[in-house]
């Protein structure tokens, strides 16, 4: 049995602690500095951007992470730490210190994450202070997620609850977005907590697969930001015997699913997003080519496009599809959006265009789906809208 | 010796002929049917689109090419003749049956090509009518020009004069964009004529080069559309001695440089662009990573709104060249924007903003020059601003 609690966060998972601050990092005074923190040790995950340009917070958890364990996360919005040289390291070392001593553990059981502008460092006078007076509690776990936002205009957060045959477990998570993309600030971070006692090797297979299908596939804009990271921490304290890859399949599924939440809240938040659109292709010869074809569509300017305005343009969907590198054969392709049939064996199907433009206008939500009826590979992948806000705000946004 | 005249047709080329009509495939009175005819039988070559959808012109032309002959093309704009069954076939063919009727040669000697909205059957009538009414003669090659225009603000042409050691040759060209991109008018299509004498597999293999440094490499937003052609015909009507592998350097030479030239034409006249964008990567391991590289940056919407925004955003640069694939070693790396230096070795780099963010917002080109100093691979790229004008070009469109 799995509840999913869309606003939950983090701090609702038993042993963990939030507390955030200001130390004027971003340009509003908004909360840009905080501490997730675990009461007890925990065994921890983490996957990081592929971009060869890493962040100095993304080399130093890298490393943190080669024990497989961890106990707080400090992170910051406003400045990245990245392309500033030597001196990225030791300002995120320095994070990872100024934390552990806080809070009475080693270095090596802190990880850092920090988003925002790149090429400038860390006012590292203002984060010594700020570590100082940040104040931990269960209740500041809204407050962390406030303050890892840049250009999003909410906070991406949730929990899912499990109690399978008895075995009781919760995992939460929370995420910045995008604007995805946005600039300086096109960072995705991702933090999930759970109180299930899980083996650490299963716990970093699970995470990977988990980002797989869920955050691997959205798309904003297609950049990747030298900062990408996603960690997970396991506290134990569900009491429960521990979870590894005999017995994970319920622990994989509720993990999937706050994953699969994050990354929709954070591809509904794209800059200047007004419409989820959700991609789904079945019937491909492989489960690899229907992925390579969903997310090609969700990335396609043109298909964003065409949905901002409502248009049930169906040729912008075929050429992306085609273009993806996905075995298709005409004759056989069929194209709903959302209910509607609007392409049948690779031929224009009737349907009545004013209607859908009337329903798609009326939607915050937009499905595609393609059947390539040649097989049984099937995937989803999710993105939203390109409106001219989008461009505006990569235009105006000022270095 | 080289000259490239940019404004010349392709009748400029001895030998050719063009003419061209309305027929109301288009929304706008315009001429959008038309025939390019060579008095002679000429040796052809072609590239198609790798779009697993493709056209039924794309189709019949490839049979037609397999011959390597070819004495004329019929080209129309306003419906694509792609997705709409076997009838497109059918119409294709005819379409070369009435052009080869009308001139006088066998139909496996015209070739064929349409672009325009995808997914709506050729008005065979009209083009039947039409056909019969078009007049050929020297001067109407700019009149092919614009027949092939669908967003275009402008048509593409240009001509090259060699006189290499006393062998004289014409190359000229005629492409249609870009707007590309555009929804179902995101076509690429190009002719390129020349009067030299030159051997078959050169000019196949010749062409196929010709495109990878010029076509493949420009971006307006990725798309790739079912009906992309480039199409070379060569009438030996100048004379010279057969061209092959072993004395093929000025022709490759010339027929690069006519190809970049209408490459970067229609990345300039790009849907709502203002500026046109070259990134230049050296210093690659690898040829081949430096044109990844160089296309990544091209295409980043990221970096092409910073551009719009006359924005000197350097991360952006450093962001999609990073995620690009190209090897990178973060304090190797310095980048350009113009003749500026705005990072070296992996660091910002001191400059000044304003004067910069001025001689942007005056250019109508800007080069991105990036150096990875690891070894001597170099390649470019082209493509253009993002702006706002885009996105309502793309979301107002009717299908």
């Amino acid at each position: 049995m799995f509840k999913l609690i869309p606003l939950s966060a983090v701090t609702s998972v038993q042993g963990f602690l939030a507390g955030a601050i200001n130390v004027g990092m971003k340009t509003k005074y908004e909360l840009d500095l905080a501490i997730l923190y675990c009461e007890v040790p925990c065994t921890a995950a983490g996957v990081f951007t592929t971009n060869r340009i890493k962040s100095a917070p993304v080399i130093l958890s890298q490393g943190h992470l080669a024990k497989k364990r961890a106990q707080a996360i400090v992170v910051n919005s406003g400045c990245a730490n990245a392309c500033v040289g030597e001196q990225g390291l030791a300002d995120a070392s320095e994070m990872a210190s100024l934390a552990a001593t806080k809070l009475g553990i080693s270095p090596e059981e802190v990880l850092v994450a920090s988003t925002g502008v790149i090429g400038v460092s860390l006012p590292m006078d203002r984060v010594r202070a700020g570590i100082k007076k940040i104040e931990l509690s269960q209740r500041e776990g809204h407050s962390l997620a406030k303050a890892m936002m840049t250009t999003d205009t909410k906070p991406k957060e949730g929990a899912v609850q499990v109690d399978e045959k008895g075995v009781k477990f919760s995992i939460a998570g929370v995420a910045k977005g995008a604007g995805m993309i946005h600039p300086d600030l096109a960072t995705m971070l991702c933090f999930i907590v759970t109180d299930a006692l899980v083996d650490a090797q299963f716990l970093q297979s699970s995470l990977k697969k988990a980002a797989d299908i869920s955050f691997n596939r959205i798309s904003i804009d297609g950049e990747t930001s030298p900062s990408d990271c996603i960690f997970l921490l396991a506290n134990g304290l569900a009491g429960n015997s521990s979870i590894s890859f005999d017995n994970g399949e319920a622990f994989q599924e509720a993990l999937n699913e706050i994953c699969i939440h994050l990354a929709k809240s954070i591809a509904q938040d794209g800059e200047g997003a007004t419409k989820l659109i959700e991609i789904s292709v079945e019937g491909a010869l492989k489960q690899a080519e229907a992925c390579l074809a969903a997310r090609t569509i969700a990335s396609s300017p043109l298909v964003k496009a065409a949905i901002h305005g409502s248009d049930p343009n169906w040729g912008r969907i075929v050429t992306a599809l085609g273009r993806s590198g996905a075995e298709v054969i005409e004759d056989k392709l069929d194209i709903y959006l959302n209910d509607t049939c609007v392409m049948k064996q690779g031929r224009p199907a009737a349907f009545n265009e004013e209607e859908m433009r009337m329903v798609l206008g009326n939607s915050d939500s937009v499905l595609i789906r393609v059947c390539l009826n040649l097989g049984n590979g099937k995937a989803s992948a999710w993105g939203c809208d390109l409106s001219e806000e989008y461009v505006t705000i990569n235009s105006e946004y000022t270095t």
